[in-house]
């Protein structure tokens, strides 16, 4: 089978990076083409990721693949469609607000950023929960004269609370979520990011914007394809000390009610949407569900299957909400949360016919 | 003034050491005798602290009081209750079990360990939030025919967490309460507290028995002198990486719609108990509000006010519980939540006549 | 006595705050005005800090004092000479080669940037080490037809290790050091300081220019007026998470053969130059000496005498440099290191009469 | 092949969990047999794991090899040698000096307990840099009368130095050594370990008994099979927030003189001893040299092929010392400096045809 060619636009920046890692090796994709600001076009990959003090300025633990080291980036503005089966995106909500629909018009974007998770006829897609949501696409492609589409992924933050609660919703109907996140500073990416300073011995109580994004996107998510879902959600977003790996403490009323065993059981044996079992990126189990009372932790549980995996553990019953039951997981932020999320939208794509 | 005579059990411990420096140059009380295992019977304090690798043992940044240094610490089974006016305990629970009561049957016994917490003759004090309680001691000693008596003070969770709902209660009633704490390190003292491999690079998503302890106490102190509060409270307790300082999401559902400002104000004009308003551990003010969205934190926020402030930051409305608010607090652990906090109950009965 | 009027340029970054901080209510000195860059010019201090998110921007645990707060910011540029008998400069070096030059035209300047460290003419004071270099600045002043001059602090990691070379060199001579630093994180700043990605479970193994700085500062602070000390000097400076106070590990080659305990014992009872012993800020030792084998710690030690004692522990031998010893120092590098130290520097200077 | 059939003493630690992990899959040894105190004694090892909270006890982030997890754990003290071809320990100290001989009367151990690492007929072996030194182990077994035998691997901290000696040893001789660690906590174990009240925001500047050990080590490693090298060392060991991974600044005296070019060279070019060259657990080079002034940091480069290679980056040259160059090195201290460290002995041994 001949792999579709991938461009990546936001190529230098740590999730650009971390888009470099997941499409490496993939079987349905390849990466040829890689953009960023003008002031790197020109320059091979390695170059452009060079800061002035002699950074080498690749992050990621793994080796910086050598062919992509050399391949030459150009600017975003200069990207031809025609070049490309389809894009990625890694770049800012502001740089993605321009360029993205104008490679829209011609290619698929699958995107990273924020910039249209909240139009409506934009689905925000988490394979395993909402693959129908998909058919969003042809609406977009026809009101917006598009030959190509935007599909953003959630909030990272969002991610692991909406893969928790699809099972939940889909065995006993979910009526109220409250939610506080500790997550990882990987999430503020590196410019400037989260400061030492303000995050050794310390915890943050705020990030930006973070709370409501959550609250919405769990309602587009779990709701019908144009019609949000019902359930009230609130929550507190922390950052914390940690690395990489949200970790969030869940309390959900339930429409009926359940037991622990049950609300274990369900999320055990959930096996998500059909059309996403089995993608060169799914892991075995999208919820892995631990009986250890220390688990999960994000550093011990983050990589569970490649970071794919949302882990649950400490279900316990909550004496407050109707129905109420409560949990820990802890998701892969950069992982299931971003890039390799995106690649699994686009696999999703792929198999439904909609990426060709 | 002649100065009140104290003794300290447990005082070579993480606990027992900031009792002793909580003690230090205090107006009303003198510490004249230290207890600790029977292995360190008979040494000068400076020595019993001493590890057999040579570590002095002595873990606050202040310098170990010279005086201090040099008394000798006998076993606790040995302690004399006629030696002292009063006792404070920093032993761990088993202990307490069995040395508490012994002393008590001569003395006041001021605690901070967990053992009596939850007896119905045993009143839990925090002195702003329900000083009259103390009115309880009288039951006890009746009850136990003892001259002395034990008084606890809460787990360091749940002092925070009660400090705010006491402006809110009375001004506008609670009835529900769900909080996720993020805690210090510091709480689960040395022996062997939290290993650096456990708690670097990550969240441990549980601290054994924490959130029922919040749950029950968070009642009793809430509640009349002999009968619990009806709130429903439910809590998720988790280790983050900070030394000092929990960290608390609470979401509280209101009997009585209140806005934002209305709350923030019920907790910036709350002056507490007036039997607690003016001893000498008492704060300026008890609750310190900000308006700044990444406060309170805590390695900012927990010494406010010597450690005797609860911070509070964030307060904004919850449209899942009726009537709800949430808001994030910050309060010192081993300060208000710990030697000082019982320093603070040792002074409020002191006040009320009833340590002499 | 009347308080000396003080102006502040670089206010409102963090080395700034550090100012307003180590002037408050100092006996000599009195804030009376502060400058920032042009577009907080006109503000009230406490609006110059605001960040765009709401965050107030005040980065100290203690309160930022009301009356600093409602101050007017002038632009540096607008600072009248006339209105101040010194100014204190927490400028970046970029900043500090424009504007200390012009105010040092009139005044003098205390500045903890590090743009006129190097020239001949420019005392780098550590006033219990050096404090008789003061006399260059006459030199200084008449060679640039000044009123005024400019007398810089060190690098903050120079300062700890000169700091414990001094009563070696006067013991026993120095020829060499060997040092491998362990810094915090504050020395960085905060725009953009040291990121979380980058020091969580990590070390960064170099600190750009650092090294050149420490192995030239340490020459020309033991050395004569106008000639530097012949000692030769080699440095590893690393970046670790921790927040404030610099760990450095050093191998000393003597120029006669001393023991430990001769080591010690001259450490422990050096007194430094006679006129910083009784300045506002000096505190009662300049080194403290531990026989704990695991300290200094600098989370235990770094504020030591207010953050102005330098900590010394594991004293012993090497046996690579000839009559060598090894030991690790901790000195609070944004007290001692920073602010606190050039405000230790105008004492001296008014002592001696330079400054009036 | 039929593979080897290996036992573990000490198998539930941490250290003895690297162990398991190292084997998984193992091309030439098979572990058949799990020992630990007896109190474990005819558990199946995951029950023997668990601790009493409920903590299932596996502390690294790859699952628990099913099989592995099923198999029963026998007490020490129970073990027949003849059921298996060798045995790893990694126990504790002074369970080594008692376990270890016992088994040693009969077949091979490989250990990374000290407790025998000083004996003068003792090799200490790190396959690319002294393979040869296997040739001991026959004087080993006569000496004791043993039909099998006794091989330590060394101290965590002394496997990276010494590795990046190697080559400058042979290109250039290394009369003189200096170096200041920044160790990683999980060189200290989960029992106790380090206290995350000691190390978040901290620097511990000892580790018991460390220096010497390295120190020592180095000597006999770099030697001839039964004389120490003539190379002088002086350490200093402390400990950071860091998980895993060890750093080293090291100093370096050469006997020839070599440029920065020329170190870096030797130590790119070197390919170890011959019969290290290609072992299953071989990495593709010993030693990863990078010119990012950045590198090498521990949670980028500890796991460079897979926790195998030793990172070297910062090489400069060094004015103290005669003929001096320094660098900063990273070691993976439970990798290459323990459990995979070890296997990577027996692999060598296996080759070598001294294990069959």
């Amino acid at each position: 089978m001949k792999k579709l060619r991938c461009g990546l636009i936001g190529a230098t920046g740590l999730a650009g990076q971390q888009f470099v890692s997941a499409l490496k090796d993939h079987p349905w994709f390849e990466l040829v083409g890689l953009a960023a600001s003008p002031r790197n076009a020109g320059k091979p990959y390695v170059e452009a990721l060079k800061a002035p003090n002699g950074m080498l300025g690749w992050f990621l633990p793994e080796e910086l693949p050598p062919a992509i080291a050399k391949m030459t980036v150009q600017s975003g503005a200069e990207l031809k469609a025609r070049d490309f089966d389809l894009v990625f995106s890694a770049v800012e909500s502001d740089v993605a607000k321009e360029l993205e629909p104008k490679l829209a018009r011609d290619i698929p974007v699958i995107s990273a950023a924020s910039a249209f998770r909240y139009e409506e006829d934009v689905p925000l897609l988490i394979p395993p929960v909402n693959a129908d949501h998909s058919k969003l696409i042809e609406t977009q492609k026809k009101r917006r004269d598009w030959k190509g589409f935007i599909v953003p992924i959630p909030n990272c933050t969002t991610t692991g609370l909406a893969v928790t609660l699809a099972p939940l919703e889909s065995a006993f109907g979910v009526q109220a979520v409250m939610m506080t996140s500790l997550q990882a500073v990987s999430g503020a990416g590196r410019s400037p990011g989260v400061i030492g300073l303000d995050i050794i011995d310390n915890v943050i109580p705020h990030i930006s914007k973070e709370e409501g994004k959550v609250e919405i996107e769990t309602k587009k998510i779990l709701g019908g394809i144009q019609s949000p879902h019902a359930v009230k959600v609130s929550c507190t977003c922390t950052r914390v000390a940690v690395l990489e790996g949200h970790t969030e403490a869940a309390f959900v009323g339930l429409k009926k009610k359940a037991s622990v065993q049950e609300v274990a059981a369900a999320m055990r044996e959930w096996k998500g949407h059909e059309a996403a079992r089995s993608l060169p990126t799914s892991p075995k189990r999208w919820i892995a569900v631990s009986d250890d009372p220390f688990r999960p932790q994000p550093r011990l549980d983050r990589d569970a299957e490649g970071g794919m995996a949302t882990s649950v553990g400490r279900i316990r019953e909550d004496g407050v909400l109707e129905n109420g039951v409560k949990y820990v997981l802890v998701s892969h932020n950069t992982k299931m949360g971003a890039a390799k999320g995106a690649v699994l939208v686009a696999e999703l794509l792929k198999q439904q016919g909609i990426v060709v």
